[in-house]
């Protein structure tokens, strides 16, 4: 696949751990929710894979952005925008929450922080969720603040990320439980970290609110982090994949609704909470879905997906579409998450799809890969 | 400045256009809208800059996405998201419209079409205005259905596009009046065409409802266009600058409200028509506003603006901050477009920036340049 420049104005801002990242040797970006997210760090995608299931990377993740709520009506805001029951929420916890819409479609499918009864935090994927809360709440007069908080996140990832964060912080902070969070204090500044991160292999969130003292405790890692062979990173593709960890705009989007994304965990229907696409979602549960979220695997060496890739089966039946993959190595194989059309999601059958005009085959399978 | 690659995925979307661009040539995208927009076809950016002053070139302006408001209350939700009044727009219309929020802070500056007295196209700038939309509407329940229409613009710009366009769709289309649209055959579809386009040298924006129709006309505007020395092309940072068209993201953004940015003139406060910010926007415009959009001078052969960039005064009084910039041919320097504090805006002052490194100097102007 040909390579192109991203071309930098003012309007895909930075972090402030950008000019590190650059000196660190990023060589490719994303965008996401405006700003730069490193992608590559030169070398293979896969060595910075294999880096990750065995020793500790720090991620500049300051792209996932943290839209506050606060105020008399905030839990009330945030319950609306969520089909997870956050009626029970505690402060000091994290909770993943998909923020949909009227007609149950998936408009975003954050982390949601409680930091007091009238505060919250929701930790963006990629889309402007701050505009859909502020017209809710302007829509239903709701007393509430709503703004992105001044908030930059780097992300501790790996196996070995336990040993280094207790080098630097001392032993309290793997007293937290996942996706439990507290305030450590580093550089004279108090610091949000929770136990969380996009990657299966452990770690924490470091969400810097002082950026000076954030980037001491950035840097600090590097600097006491050679025993435990640290390394900036970034998400990972083929990590991500391998262990079932969806992206939002990759995997699903405004077209899907989180029972089609398999979120049936989160999607609460037995009580009286009030949220957006309640009776919808009810409706598409007595129903039955027209499509589900599926792994698939596929006999190839390399692939590359920058769109929608039609999935057919033996008789050349459209059975869906693939919108994420990769080689994995631990498969020998590409798995991948593709939206797979009734009846197909229950028979997990073959396919064969076309990559750069050649014909491979896969199969359809259950997520979790493992 | 180092340049670097950018990562492909479903999640930021190509357009029809993308794989033309890319045999023509494209050598850099940036994103918007969380799609791919071309920036660079190789070569200087003063060589597009004056082909494009002299000729024509075809843009994939794709990101300029439509969101679509139909229904009972379409008119009703499109006035109370801009402080323009469109109580009097008319069908086959486009206006430049600001979209603010109940603080009268800037969410977007799209141009706004009117299709039908009850159906309106937002033609967006960056940000996610569906979202905000959608959540006004659901608040106030108001009878309306809002999407994403499935519109890819291209566009056409250049003192010549005049000639090209009547050569391959007749002399009719150079009836239409500036910021006027209407519907063309081609390829036995029809394709909504506006006086339009983001540069000030002329030309317009092809509305592509019917993808293989509209990719027909991109090829045959190539194909005819020998003549008249037609070029892929995209929107022109010196070119915008020098004809003072502003950037959302860039000049402006969810920090500044329509009066900062010398939008006075789309401010209406004078009737009774019902917008957010309305409030806001009266106490601001009897206050007198703190900070302003200002055009700027600056003795450099060369500028990269990627944030802001601090503008001190000859006692290093902050005076503002630079937005976006580029050296220009014409005046032989750079210009740019800075938020300047009160009360140097009026007093058009000498200042001093560093740009990597180095200390130059510039001049606070009026907007526009020429």
């Amino acid at each position: 696949m040909k390579n192109y420049f991203i071309s930098k104005s003012r309007r895909l801002r930075g972090t402030p751990y950008t000019s590190r990242v650059e000196k660190q040797g990023v060589t490719a970006y994303t965008i996401y929710n405006h700003m730069f997210l490193p992608t590559r760090f030169g070398g293979p995608l896969e060595e910075l894979y294999k880096h990750l299931k065995e020793h500790v990377q720090v991620w500049d993740a300051a792209v996932q952005r943290q839209i506050e709520v606060n105020g008399k009506d905030a839990y009330k805001l945030i319950q609306l925008m969520t089909c997870r029951d956050l009626s029970k929420a505690k402060v000091g916890r994290c909770y993943y929450a998909p923020i949909i819409d009227d007609k149950a479609k998936l408009i975003n499918d954050p982390v949601i922080l409680k930091l007091a009864e009238d505060k919250w935090w929701i930790s963006l994927s990629d889309s402007d969720v701050e505009l859909f809360a502020k017209g809710l709440s302007i829509g239903n007069k709701f007393k509430v603040n709503i703004f992105e908080a001044n908030v930059d996140i780097f992300s501790v990832q790996g196996p070995k990320s336990f040993k280094l964060m207790e080098k630097v912080l001392g032993p309290k902070i793997n007293e937290l439980k996942f996706f439990g969070f507290d305030y450590f204090e580093f550089a004279g500044k108090k610091h949000l970290i929770a136990r969380s991160g996009w990657s299966k292999q452990g770690g924490f969130e470091v969400y810097v609110e002082h950026t000076e003292a954030g980037l001491a405790l950035y840097d600090k890692l590097f600097e006491e982090g050679d025993e435990f062979n640290v390394k900036p990173g970034a998400p990972n593709l083929i990590e991500r994949l391998e262990s079932s960890l969806l992206s939002y705009g990759n995997d699903m989007d405004l077209g899907d609704n989180p029972l089609e994304c398999g979120f049936d965990k989160y999607v609460n229907l037995d009580n009286d909470i009030n949220f957006l696409g309640k009776e919808e979602l009810k409706k598409i549960k007595s129903e039955g879905i027209k499509k589900k979220l599926m792994g698939v695997k596929i006999d190839a060496k390399e692939i590359f997906v920058t769109g929608s890739i039609n999935l057919y089966d033996n008789k050349n039946n459209l059975i869906g579409e693939l919108r994420s993959g990769s080689f994995n190595p631990m498969f020998n194989k590409v798995i991948g998450i593709a939206m797979i059309n009734k009846p197909y999601f229950t028979e997990l059958p073959e396919f064969h799809l076309s990559i750069n005009g050649t014909k491979h085959s896969g199969k359809v399978c259950d997520l979790p890969f493992i």
